[in-house]
This record gives C-alpha cells, sequence and structure tokens, in this order.
C-alpha cells in the first residue's frame, strides 16, 4: 500500500494511546483470527461461493463468523428505507454504507478475529471503491473515507464479463434501482444502465486487482471447479 | 484552502459532467443564496446569537432558512439511538454526522442557496473538525471526508475560555456522555472529563480561525453588544 494511507501522525498517538486502535489505516492485523473476503459484480457467484467454503471449513472443524455488506443493526434499516425514496446522492450513499461498514468492523469482525475465529465477509471496502466510483464520487476520497478498515489476509475477486452477470441476474429478477445505476443517469433503460453501470464496476474492480492484490477468480468456470481453486487458494492464505 | 482539497480530477468530470455537482470539494458557491455558518463550544452563545440575527433579517424583510447539526430526518433518529447505547467508537460516531451533514447539505442548504435564500447553519463541517479530532480521529481523514461540504460565505466562531462554557452549561444540565467526551475516557468524573474534552475542542477551534478564516466573535462580552457586531459583520458578508 502507498504511504499515503497513513492518516495518523506519530505525535497524536502519543498523546492519545487510545486512538491507535481507533484508526486502522489500512493496516494488516495481528489478531488470531484471519479474514477472508470475497468481491465481484452480482451474479459472479462469490457468495455461492462463500457458501460453500464456510460449509467446508465448518465440516472441517473451524470456527467460522460470516458478515455481509449492508447488514449492521445500527443502519442497515436506514439504507433501505433512504434507498426506497430513490433520492440518495452518491455521496450520503457512499457514507452511508461507510458507516454500516464501520460498525460491523467494530462489532462483528474486530472482535471475532480477537477471538482467533476466521471471519468470511461477502463484500468490503472494495464494493465502495468499485461502486462509489462507478456512481462518480472521487476515486481518493472513497479510499480515504475507509482508511480504518484492516486490511484482509486475502481478498478473492470473483471476474466474470458483464454479459454473464447480467444474464445470471435476468434469469432471477429485475435489477433494482441503485444497482442498476439509474441514479447516475446512464441511460433511461434499466437493463441497459445495469450494463453500462456494471461495465464501470467491473472495470473499477480490474484495477484493484494489483492495487491491492486480490486472488482472481475464474468465475465463468463451473461451480465445482472454482470450488476447488479457491479451498486451495484459502487454506494457504489460513495456513491450515 | 490548500490544493489537496480538490479531489476532482478532471479526466472524471470530463467523462461523467454530471459529477461535477456530486462533489463540491469545500469550493466557493456561486448560488445566487449566503451561507452564514456560527461555530463554538456548547454554551458559547453561539445559538442565542444566531437567532437574533435571524430575527433581525427577517424583520428586514430576508428570507431566512436555518438548519443546524444532527436534524437530518434520514438519520439524526439513527444517531440518537447509537448514542443512548454509549458504545459508539469514534469512527463510526464521526461518519454518522457526515451523514447527517451530506444529506442535509443536499436536500436544505444547497437548494436554499439555489432559491437565492440566506442559510443560516448552527455548527457546519468545523464542529466535526474540532470534536471528532478531540476523539482521536485523524484530522486530515475527517477533512477529507467532508470534502464535499461547499464553503460558506461566512463562518463566525464564538471563542470563550473552557471555565465560561463549563459554567453557562452546568447552569442548565450536565453534559451528556459523548459532549463531554466520556467514550474518550480522559477521565471517569463527568465534569472533569468534559473540561478537559471541551479545551481540546477549543484548541482545535482556534486553530481553525487562520485555517479556514474565521470570523472571531468575542462570547464573553455582553449579548446585545455581540449581536451588533455579528449583524455589522453579517451584513457585510450577505452585501445588504
Amino acid at each position: 500500500m502507498p504511504r499515503r494511507y497513513n492518516y495518523f501522525p506519530c505525535r497524536f498517538t502519543a498523546r492519545y494511546p487510545f486512538v491507535r486502535k481507533l484508526m486502522r489505516l489500512f493496516q494488516e492485523h495481528n489478531y488470531p483470527g484471519k479474514l477472508i473476503v470475497v468481491e465481484g459484480v452480482d451474479g459472479s457467484g462469490k457468495s455461492t461461493q462463500l457458501s460453500l467454503l464456510r460449509n467446508w471449513l465448518e465440516s472441517r472443524g473451524h470456527s467460522v463468523i460470516f458478515t455481509e455488506w449492508n447488514s449492521s443493526k445500527l443502519i442497515s434499516k436506514t439504507i433501505k428505507q433512504a434507498k426506497r425514496s430513490n433520492s440518495l446522492i452518491p455521496v450520503t450513499f457512499s457514507i452511508l454504507h461507510a458507516t454500516d461498514f464501520a460498525d460491523r468492523l467494530e462489532n462483528i469482525i474486530i472482535p471475532a478475529l480477537k477471538a482467533g475465529l476466521i471471519v468470511l465477509a461477502d463484500r468490503y471496502c472494495f464494493t465502495a471503491f468499485a461502486r462509489d466510483v462507478a456512481r462518480g464520487v472521487d476515486k481518493d476520497w472513497v479510499r480515504n473515507l475507509y482508511g480504518f478498515a484492516i486490511r484482509p489476509n486475502g481478498a478473492f475477486y470473483f471476474q466474470v464479463p458483464v454479459e454473464v452477470s447480467l444474464q445470471r441476474i435476468a434469469n432471477s429478477r429485475l435489477p433494482g434501482f441503485y444497482e442498476a445505476g439509474m441514479d447516475v443517469g446512464l441511460s433511461p433503460d434499466p437493463k441497459e444502465s445495469y450494463q453500462m453501470f456494471q461495465s464501470i464496476i467491473i472495470n473499477e474492480y480490474d484495477k484493484m486487482i494489483s492495487e491491492f492484490g486480490f486472488h482472481s477468480m475464474p468465475a465463468t468456470r463451473p461451480i465445482h471447479e472454482q470450488q476447488m481453486l479457491f479451498r486451495e487458494q484459502a487454506a494457504k492464505v489460513l495456513g491450515i
């Protein structure tokens, strides 16, 4: 990581020793647990893969905690209400999700890592880096916003072409207003807007492979094959 | 303002012309209205002074909109609920207030400025810059967090020594848990903690006088005298 993520001047931590634990600056953690996150667009199969990995880990006797994007008790209801009105601007949208993230980080992820558990996160701050930037929010601003996040032990990116993502989603439901990026005004047609919006997101994700050292997963391959690869790489990350 | 607040790369605004209005980078606005904000610690008398100014402006036929810290429909209830549990960490606390701010900026402040009204804000992003930093949140991080804010036409800082602030508050009520900075762990005694916490906040405010060009108000002087000065300086800012 470039040094610019180190937002904590030493004079401050020296003066207030308590702050060290408050902002983590995308630092590596020293907790006994491990954090594995999956990323990718909707329909990339990442949730299915993570769920299979969870079962596998549990069947082997590991203690696993699962957490997903936009699920904190504190704020997820507010986000859902706000989305319903279709009137959120990108900055508010972005900050709302960061609040959800901060709350889950402090109340779920960190305590579980301290307790030595394996934490599996369905989406992490990279989701914001991809989506919010696709929404027109500044790249540096949103990276700074999540500067308090800790670096995961492994970040797995499920890479699919936009056509595949669109087809997988279309088979089950119509994309939502924000999911399709309708607030961004790319196209009045939800399907076309979704395709354009997801293309920008995929583009942002692709650029993050080297920036954050993602494990790139071939998400168009058969489920079982992907899972074998995922288990192999996750086992290495977990040291099991 | 230093250039580092300019978080918007041109290649982006060129590609997505709609983003220009989404992030404002603490830029000066070109709306026909005017934005006046008051800042200062609790008990500095800023709300009283702003209220008197409002009456005066209205009596002179000006259309005025008033907005205060932590009052957005979207999020203020969540903030109140979260505070009740006394378990918020500074980063979550900080982001929650930024959400409130973003929502009010977009739904109250900007529309009113567009309509040519005078907007009076009881606390602005500088409150976060003072309080959150006193809480141990990184100074640059929180300034970046509010990078979408627009620069007010006039920012009036009501400067009082901490003893005066403490005495004024003590006359009416005990300071709240977060107001006294009890979450920061400076002292187990609420009164002592409040005094220590407010001192740090005042120190942060004082440093911002030159950083943001505050109009410094002598808040220990008689109310009427202050108000005369406030009106005079506000009138200049408003060009009336």
